[in-house]
């Protein structure tokens, strides 16, 4: 028995295959491109992992995956993560590849007679809600997405409900707070890269960060808390519902120098200063508003999703990963 | 100067044409089809229509489209309206049509500098949303669609709002009441056919309806006043936002045992009752839950939307216009 990984060489694909190996899965990991550090992670699981070179938007290219493996599980995760200059330059691929992507997943998933497919949705699909500022609650709390992308996650995750319902196919939906940690890179096909990527790989270079005066309000979560919660989603014996937040459920603001300082320590030759009243900060937060932390109590009580890692214990442990893949930080944004 | 209208075969479409056209404008019709009824009309107004046959997923027809015309305003009004059994078996379809459509067509209407684009939505988008029973407003009422159509739609309307503000292309959205009148036909994309109409075939065939006991709480609209209220978004001077309601505004329930009646004086052959215990109604309200009503203050005072066609009003109108188009009645429903 198999679980495909649709954006395993991405970003929270990574991470996800370093944990259900772990757990001893076997795992078939399908996307555009692998970068090289990921094909070294996934090699040294070799019996383990299998790599499928592949776009979600190729039916032919699903018909042979689905026949070579024994698929009973599927995460799907494949996107584009765009930002505006993508938008509107090309809309209509982010359309394809997050909701036409999604739903022929979904048709081979059902095809197969997959018993659960978790799809990874994000927090921008609550767009302009977070402005409300109130903790967010999966059946209470409306969407209003903006952006093509918070538009695209929500139609997916909309449409994977419902066609889980007419073709009786268990679909579960997990909306993520704002990820960072290991093995995040610009993918090529992901536009915005967290704070805390920028600095680190700054620090790797020995450079100065400058950053903005004042942080937003963000519910950040370290990737291997996300990756160990849609393992548990996947994998959960009484799940009551069908959408769920993975999230840290905190507001992180205020603990970026933190995160500064930590750098700092490890590499002597990086500094960090507050953008002063004019200047130009060379680190974004990327988002104009702050996002409210969502509530986690679902996934809490159906699948004991339990984050490990708050802001200084997700510093230590990104610190170390960096120091061992230093080259992949240093050109961690290169691809965008 | 010329309007496209896509879509322009279909119900809402012909209303449109018709009501254009009386407005004097020079008008482009597009659709995948034209009934003969349609093509009759049109042809009487040869010199103000156009018809151009075609598929809004066609790239290369649209091209042509614009080339051949000087499009200055667009009414996008081409969908796939689906029943739950087409969502099943086709939901690449629907997001095909429904959203990329709509996106090619946007793209076009930005090449081509157009000064205006409506884009057709539905108070569909709303979902679940109806059922809290308190009038809608655009900007306070969530949209929490669950079918299919009312996913894309809310999709489609979102990304033309989000990219009429990255392109600086003027896009308006008008979310309709549930319409019925003149026209409505099942056109090969037209899964839900109004009761009004089901009703109307059965008194041209001179059969007997059985209506279900209890009515569905619905905004109806009647379809000349939709063609009124599109034209007045597409041309109103003083927009001040970027969704409307087209509706009545009003709660329909209590209304349908009168065009019953209004039917039965015209028709003698026809009759109704009321399904008894345990009867199977041969007319469908078609959804299993009411619809709120759609507050139309902002339409009413950006751009004098007034519905004019009440209850007794359409009823009347409707059936002087049956009159006419028996045969178009008759076989309404055909091409389900």
């Amino acid at each position: 028995m198999t679980t495909l990984l649709t954006g395993g060489g991405g970003f929270v694909g990574i991470n996800l295959v370093e944990q259900l190996v772990a757990e001893g899965e076997h795992v078939v990991v399908f996307d555009l491109q692998f970068p090289a550090a990921a094909k070294e992670v996934i090699a040294r699981h070799h019996s383990k992992v299998e790599i499928v070179t592949g776009d979600v938007r190729d039916r032919g290219g699903l018909d042979a995956l689905f026949s070579k493996f024994d698929i009973k599980l599927v995460v799907h995760a494949a996107v584009i993560t765009s930002n505006a200059a993508r938008e509107a330059r090309d809309p209509n691929e982010i359309v394809e590849v997050n909701v036409l992507g999604a739903l022929s997943v979904l048709r081979h998933a059902q095809a197969a007679n997959c018993e659960r497919v978790v799809y990874v949705s994000s927090g921008q699909a609550y767009g302009k809600t977070h402005d409300e500022g109130v903790r967010l609650h999966e059946e209470i709390s409306p969407s209003r997405p903006e952006d093509v992308y918070g538009i695209t996650k929500f139609t997916a995750e909309q449409i994977a409900l419902r066609l889980g319902e007419l073709w009786k196919l268990h679909v579960v939906c997990v909306r993520l707070g704002s990820v960072f940690g290991p093995w995040e890179f610009g993918t090529g096909v992901r536009d915005l890269l967290s704070p805390f990527l920028q600095t680190a790989e700054l620090a790797v270079l020995g450079k100065t960060a400058v950053i903005p005066a004042a942080e937003v309000r963000r519910d950040w979560i370290y990737s291997r808390d996300v990756a160990a919660g849609i393992s548990a989603a996947l994998r959960g014996k009484s799940l009551q519902h069908r959408l769920y937040h993975l999230a840290s459920g905190m507001d992180w603001r205020g603990s970026f120098p933190e995160w500064c300082d930590t750098l700092r320590q490890a590499y002597p030759r990086f500094s960090w200063r507050t953008a002063g009243r004019g200047e130009q900060p060379n680190v974004s937060f990327f988002l104009a508003r702050g996002r409210a932390p969502m509530d986690i109590t679902r996934a809490t009580e159906d699948f004991h999703f339990s984050p490990r890692f708050g802001p200084g214990a997700a510093y230590r442990d990104y610190l170390e990963w960096i120091g061992k893949h230093e080259d992949f930080v240093a050109n961690a944004r290169a691809a965008r």
